[in-house]
């Protein structure tokens, strides 16, 4: 038995670990942060998970020099430029910047985590300055939250305090920016997660992968995957309490209510969508359809303009190329019924009830394909004119 | 040698061949047909393609029954309703409906082709009244062109003489709809091509593959795979010419040539752009690119805000899954090299030439991935407010 409180603030209300963030001009509105850092005393066990995109940034070839689990004390995060497709150059303009961090740090190992335009040299001047800008000893969680943002409208962080049934307790938190490219496999987001947990590095990078599998892997804003998708796991095993069921539960919830707020965010979403896909042939069939369902830019209009056209459902998982049979399939949304071999048209009076659960903020659309026991949920969000605009007017 | 001209005039442009349309109540403006046929006055060999989506629509099933190639000389065709997760009842629906064509037009192997909303059964009175008020020995191309059409902004249409060597000639014409849920495999589209080449049976459907493969499998407007996409070709032999390679030329041509009006008038859509990549490790890796890049949103979105954002292109190639290297990666546009290892970064000259490509109403992004022999061409559209309008607000 544990207990999960919310704490206010967060990463920096884990015993040991800092942060702060600054302007140093990459971005225009100078009132927000474009770097930050966050960073403990002690020398952490660090778990991660980067993006699948092949064309991976500077940033993470730089990180994967010392394996995807590592031991280290620091990351430094800029805005508004990737480091995306800059070759060599992208990685020695990383090394040369980490070496003007303060040497009476006991920094180990420290690494870059960047968002914004691809195709771009880092500025590497400004970030140089800026490094002496900021605060070592700060603890400046709503800065640093915010100075990771790009388009996002609003900070992503979170604070848990977990007591474990021997009284012992450790705090976990996390920030993060999503808004756009948000895809499985994952979404363009960076992530960054403090605890003070003591937690044995061979749990670390399991428990990660199996918490962003459940998280942040299961959203899509666009179906794009970016070249900068980072999680980070930061444990400096301060409080010296550990309890692995625990820790995993903390784990996957922080990360779980994040990519929800992302999803909330995404960059026009209006609506989180969650395409629960059961009675498919096998879980893989299940998770096809459900990130279909999530992607299909029908199904995302028609949530947009909340008409329960479930034809486009059906369309989409059968386009999707799993085995689906039309007599079996049901189509719910929440719990009504919309679509079976029973209801197979939709009367006046379930149509208007189907438009009062697409009126809601958050709703499910559950798919039963009745033959078998596969199953997956993906979650999605509308897409609206405002997408459009961002994405279209984004560099400019 | 051959020589292909362009007639006006459409599918009834073709010796033997008949078409009407009127409006029987299935469309509120009732100046625009909803109800149309083609026919022949001779048995016809005919060849289809059909949606690969597995909840394929009851005319397709009901067409199916005679297999993909057939012998027949008429299709009736409905707009507004799919008759599309309909089970049963919709392919008896449709038998209802065919028994009710004249008996003396020696009609072989009538079939039905419909599109518009999934999930309701098809209104049979009101198209069993409309039969009787179609002229069956009418050659209105033109009616026929526009009623088949759903939010498609323009009638498709086109014709062909072709003049072989020997003095002989045959006629080839097509009509299409699109608009939206245009994607590879195949386009939510329908289209009826009717001649009078005297083609082998086993010619005519080995052609139309290919010819198929070579233009509506390679545009996509959105991604979305409908329940009811099909190609339907008529050959009547009545010319008594024929050539293979001549008619493969023409049927390739009519079929592209009517993809790229499908693409153009992609809902919302201002812009028609190829995708070409070359260089790939294989045809395949190509082909995974080229869709990839015709179907990702945020590629689409920089297209209409006239973005040179080449970051785009190069995070979706990455993220497609093939192998590729940024070091050996160029992408240009239309012939100006917009990235590659020597010019990695976007000058304010070639931004500015790159902007002037870009507000074309068509060009070409080229990627070479500098791997190997592997390429392919894949057809898109930019993403507007208008897409995102036409579609939440479809059926309402």
């Amino acid at each position: 038995m544990f207990e999960i409180l919310s704490l206010k603030n967060g990463i920096a209300n884990v015993d040991g670990f800092f942060c702060d963030a600054i302007n140093c001009g990459l971005r225009p509105d100078t009132k927000q942060g474009d770097l930050a850092y966050v960073r403990s005393d002690e020398v952490c066990n660090i778990a991660a998970t980067y993006t699948t995109n092949k064309f991976c940034a500077a940033p993470i070839k730089h990180a994967l020099k010392y394996g995807k689990s590592f031991e280290g004390n620091f990351v430094l995060i800029n805005a508004k430029n990737a480091n995306a497709m800059t070759g060599k150059r992208g990685i020695e303009d990383i090394e040369d910047i980490l070496s003007h961090l303060p040497s009476d740090l006991n920094i180990v190992n420290p690494v870059m985590s960047s968002t914004g335009v691809i195709g771009y040299r880092l500025p590497k001047e400004k970030i140089i300055s800026g490094i002496e800008k900021l605060d070592f000893s700060a603890k400046n969680s709503d800065k640093a939250a915010n100075a990771i943002l790009t388009t996002d409208s609003f900070k992503k962080e979170l604070c848990f305090r977990v007591k474990l049934e021997n009284g012992d307790s450790f705090n976990i938190a996390a920030i993060a920016k999503g808004a756009g490219m948000i895809n499985p496999a994952m979404a363009t987001m960076l992530c960054f997660v403090t605890t003070d947990a003591d937690v044995p590095k061979d749990d670390l990078q399991e428990l990660l992968d199996v918490a962003v599998a459940e998280s942040f892997n299961k959203i899509s804003v666009d179906g794009d995957t970016s070249t900068n998708d980072t999680v980070l796991l930061m444990a400096n095993a301060k409080s010296g309490a550990y309890d692995k069921e625990a820790f995993k539960v903390a784990l996957q919830k922080i990360l779980f209510e994040l990519a929800m707020m992302i999803l909330k965010d995404g960059e026009g979403s209006n609506k989180v969508v969650a395409f629960e896909v059961v009675g498919a042939k096998s879980d893989e069939e299940a998770q096809r359809a459900a990130v279909n369902l999530s992607n299909s830019l029908l199904v995302k209009t028609a949530l947009f303009g909340q008409d329960p056209n479930w034809g486009r459902i059906a369309s989409t998982i059968g386009a999707s190329g799993i085995e689906c049979d039309e007599e079996k399939l049901a189509i719910y949304y929440d719990d009504l019924v919309i679509y079976s071999s029973e209801y197979p048209e939709l009367d006046s009076e379930r149509e208007e009830k189907a438009y009062k659960v697409m009126q809601q903020d958050s709703f499910k659309i559950k798919c039963d394909l009745g033959l078998g026991d596969g199953s997956y949920t993906a979650y999605g969000c509308d897409l609206s004119y405002k997408y459009v605009k961002i994405n279209a007017e984004y560099r400019t």
